[in-house]
This record gives C-alpha cells, sequence and structure tokens, in this order.
C-alpha cells in the first residue's frame, strides 16, 4: 500500500491534503495512491449543493457543517469553482474557512478550481472524494460555485442534490432549464423570511405535482431555512439522511455507484483511444493519404480512416 | 446538394435560421447538410469576444456589429451562454437585438445556450460557424456570455480572441488566471474613462514585456475603448484586421484550420469509440466476466478490457 494512503486511514490530515494534490495532479504516483484507494471507494454521503449566485449556498455550508460536527460527524467539504480563470474567487474563502476550522481534524474542506486533468471536472472531483472517503468522512458536501455545465457535471458524482433557490431572486422555477430541477433530490428555500417565498414554494410544489413519475422513486422534499440565522437545519439534514436511507433501501445507492464506474472505466478506455490516435494513427500511412485528398469533412475523413479499426463494430 | 445549402448560398436569411437549428439538433438531415457546408468552410475571419461579466462586451459587439455594417461587411454574430441553465439569459437580450437588425440580411444574430450535442459546446459552435461561413459573412462575432471553462473552450475555434477588461471591476491580470492571458490576440480596456484604466494598461503592457516569446509570433496590441460612445472602435477593428492579415501572411491561418479539422476528425472517431462500447463491450463476455470480480479499480478493469482491442497500441 502506498505510504499516503497507509497515513490516510490512519487519520493523517497532512496525508489527505497531499492525497489530494497527488490525484489531482499528474504526478507518476497518481496512479499507485488512487489504486490502493479504490477499496475504501462509495462510504461517504456524498451531498451537492448548487443554485445560483446570492442564493446563500456558502453560508449553508457553513452551517451545515458545524451541524453535522455537533452531532461528531467526519465532514468533507470540495468547494467547485471551475469558473475560476477570471476570478480565483472561491480560493481566498476557501483559506478564510480553513482556518476557522483548522483545529479540528474531523473537517476537511478544499476547493477545486481547475479544469480537472483527464476526463475533466467530474472525473477529477471523483478521485478527490476517494481521498476523502478513505479518511472516513461520514459526509462529504460538494459545493458548486457557479452555474455552469461544469458544475452540473459534476454533481453526477453526488448521491443526493441540494438545489438552493431564493425568494425574489429572480430564481422562478419557469426561469430555470429543466435539468436542474431533475437532478434535484431536496429544495431548499433559503432566506425564507424574504418577500415571495410561500409563492416559490407553491411553485415548487406544483412543479413535483405535475411530474408523473419520480426519479428513482423519491418525490424531493422542500425545505425553507434561514442559513444565516441556522433556521430549518434540522429539517434539511433529516431531509439528507432521509433521502441516504432511500437510496441504500431501494438498491439504488449500489446501482449509482455501479453506473459511475462503469463510466469511469469508459472513460479509462476512452483516453486509451485518444492516446492511441495521437501516436500509432497519426503516424500511419493511412492518415498521410486521407490528408492529402481534398476532403474535408470530418465524418467522411473519419469513415476512411475506420480500415486502421478492423474492430470496431458500431 | 441538400436543398437548404443551396438556399443559403443564394442569400436566403430564413434557410440560415432554418439550418442552423438542423445542424444544432440530431436530425438525420443534420449529416447531409454539414457534409454540404464543408467546401464554404473556413472562409470567414472568426473573433471571439470574451471577459468578465460587466466588462461591456455586449456593448462592444454591438456598436463594433454597426460599425462593420457601415462598411458593408456581411456580419453574423454568436452569442455562447452555457451557463444558461439557471438563467436562459441570453436568448432575451438576444431576440431584442435581432429586431433591431431584423429589416438587415447583412447581420446575423443567434445564440447557443445548451450544452451541444457530440462533442460538446465547441464543436456545435464550429457546426453552426460552418453556417454562417456559406451565408458569406466576412466576419463572425462569437460573444462569449460567460467566463467558465466551456467558454474558453469555444474560443479555440476562433481566428482572433478579444479579451475585454474594465477598469477598477477586480480584473486585475494577477487574479486572471494564466489560460485565458495566453489565449489573448487582442486587448481591450473597455470603460476606459474610469479611474484606473492607465494602470490596467501598464500592468497589461508589463505583462507582455516579460513574456519571452509570443505565440504565433504576434504581440497582442492594447486597444482603448469606450463601448458606449463608440470611442476606440476604429482601433479594435484595425487591430482584428492586422491580426487576420498576420495569420494568412504566416501561414498561421492554414495551420489552425488544418489542426482544427484534425480535432474534429478525432472527435469523430473517439464518438465511433464510444458507440462501440455501448453495443458490442458492454454486451461481451469478457465484460461480464470483468464485473463477476471484485475489482472495483476502473484502470486495472480497462486493463482487463484490452483483450477486446488487439489493435490498440498504446
Amino acid at each position: 500500500m502506498h505510504p499516503l494512503v497507509s497515513r490516510i486511514l490512519q487519520g493523517d490530515v497532512r496525508a489527505v491534503a497531499k492525497a489530494l494534490s497527488v490525484v489531482e495532479g499528474e504526478s507518476p504516483e497518481r496512479r499507485e495512491v488512487l489504486h490502493d484507494l479504490y477499496p475504501f471507494a462509495g462510504r461517504s454521503h456524498v451531498v451537492g449543493l448548487t443554485g445560483s449566485p446570492g442564493a446563500g449556498k456558502s453560508t449553508l455550508v457553513d452551517v451545515l457543517l458545524r451541524h453535522l460536527r455537533k452531532q461528531d460527524l467526519r465532514v468533507g467539504v470540495l468547494a467547485v469553482d471551475p469558473s475560476s480563470p477570471f476570478t480565483g474567487g472561491a480560493l481566498l474563502g476557501d483559506r478564510v474557512r480553513m482556518t476557522a476550522h483548522s483545529a479540528d481534524p474531523g473537517v476537511f474542506i478544499r476547493s477545486i478550481g481547475t479544469r480537472g486533468g483527464l476526463g475533466g471536472l467530474a472525473a477529477s472531483t471523483e478521485d478527490m472524494l476517494h481521498v476523502l472517503e478513505a479518511y472516513g468522512c461520514d459526509v462529504i458536501l460538494l459545493e458548486t460555485v457557479g452555474v455552469g455545465q461544469s458544475e452540473l457535471d459534476v454533481l453526477t458524482v453526488a448521491d443526493t442534490v441540494v438545489l438552493v433557490l431564493t425568494p425574489g431572486s429572480g430564481d422562478s422555477i419557469q426561469t430555470a432549464k429543466a435539468g436542474i430541477m431533475e437532478i434535484a433530490d431536496i429544495f431548499v428555500v433559503n432566506k425564507d423570511d424574504l418577500p415571495g417565498s410561500d409563492a416559490l414554494v407553491r411553485e415548487i410544489q406544483l412543479m413535483l405535482h405535475d411530474k408523473r413519475s419520480y426519479r428513482e422513486e423519491w418525490k424531493p422534499p422542500i425545505v425553507r431555512t434561514r442559513g444565516a440565522e441556522g433556521v430549518g437545519l434540522e429539517a434539511l439534514v433529516a431531509a439528507m439522511e432521509a433521502h441516504r436511507d432511500h437510496l441504500r433501501e431501494s438498491g439504488y445507492w449500489e446501482a449509482r455507484r455501479r453506473r459511475r464506474l462503469e463510466a469511469d472505466v469508459e472513460r479509462a478506455l476512452v483516453a486509451r483511444f485518444r492516446r492511441h490516435f495521437a501516436t500509432s494513427v497519426r503516424e500511419s500511412e493511412e492518415w498521410k493519404q486521407v490528408w492529402a485528398s481534398d476532403e474535408r469533412d470530418p465524418q467522411k475523413i473519419a469513415d476512411d480512416l475506420m480500415v486502421l479499426f478492423p474492430w470496431m463494430t458500431l
């Protein structure tokens, strides 16, 4: 076993920090560390929190973190901010929060601001989850800072997706696209003392009522919170636990993990295919011949190159 | 030739709108339309405009559009907004702008708000460019609304990347990540009557001065503008034209198009590999055997499955 992994299993926080950097990077030991982490994968309850900027996600994550710590649960936080090419914004808040919890080995906070290596942000988020799972985190909060497609992709690795909405922020259900509503397992109406919160709750109820069937037989509950004052936190934690128990009892917990592993295997094979393309295909006689022609339609060129892949049935 | 393509070549605006929907979608005629468009690809000067929200990109694009129209150039605008799962924001502004130019067949405006089909947003943006190229657009403005990784990816299909910065918006060069600075061919300091604009210009100058070599032998100029008043527009257009001429004379124009076509061919083959995976691989005996074992490391599982790809050399 890689020494970093055994140190993580012994509860060494600094090994966790080091291992996160290793799996995020491209060092030669990356593969070995990941391999030794897999037996411990899939243990934590991964909760993704998403919502428009200004919905109060960071505050909510902070009070949630304190709440879970009071129950003596070990908690990890991964803050995902792929929009940072311009701002690098998450990092400062991250450091502030880390300082607040730095004496507590039961909390680990890290932000993911880069694009991620092979397979994109979702893949590198998953690799980082494995480190926190081996560290024994009971709950891992996956906080998405932005609202782009990359963040939505990242949420596919969560067990429970919490969508945080705020009244009167133009966060109307009608304006939100289908994708995000469909992956929400819990709706949070935050800052529920603001005008319009009853209307927002009714709007969500109506939308849920109109659904003919629920994904994985789970009807998403609506929880009203005031993150800054800690109001509604018990209800939110109870909803998270209820969803986790539902997944476990129904078999979806295992099914999701299996599906994710299958996707990882596909990603690994696609990466190998790309390497094969970059080396063997680009060096081949067929490749040179194709470019000698006038053809400029990539699909037709791909057709011509299929002679290089006699085993590929479509 | 597909009737839509011949109508586009005859200057039929409605055929352009229809063809954009066809290549963005997944209808059976998509392939045929794309194939007939390829001979006309690569003609337009594609200018990508990016920058933080609030930097004044939309206003700049609008005045730029009017400016280019005065020179009797045919102009296309593609507004890229992958962050729209929450807001759907680009579409309203898009409709407002389309109305303003609706009587002018020399302008075509369209927004791309979805994730994009096969190969992601960059690929579908490129497909849409081909429609506007066949329509005879001299210049195509690719306006990115957000600042995420998807937008940066989209900019790889532009010939000229214009980075719009604004003084005092926290848009300091230091806070911006490397990626975006490296792809900028022209720096625009917009709203240059705001305090701090001299400092921002000096900061960019210093950053450029520190560079040892310039990408494609082009030293990015800095243009100061006040988009709302049209100040600096001539200089910006001149810089765009100078960059286009530089690319053409140096051979990088052709080299970039070749590189993009190679990337398209790779994408097409990867898509075929994925289809092969989804059908043949998932149905195979080897696949079943692998899952019967306890192995949970996707790389090790991929190793075991390599027997299915005897032609793949790594």
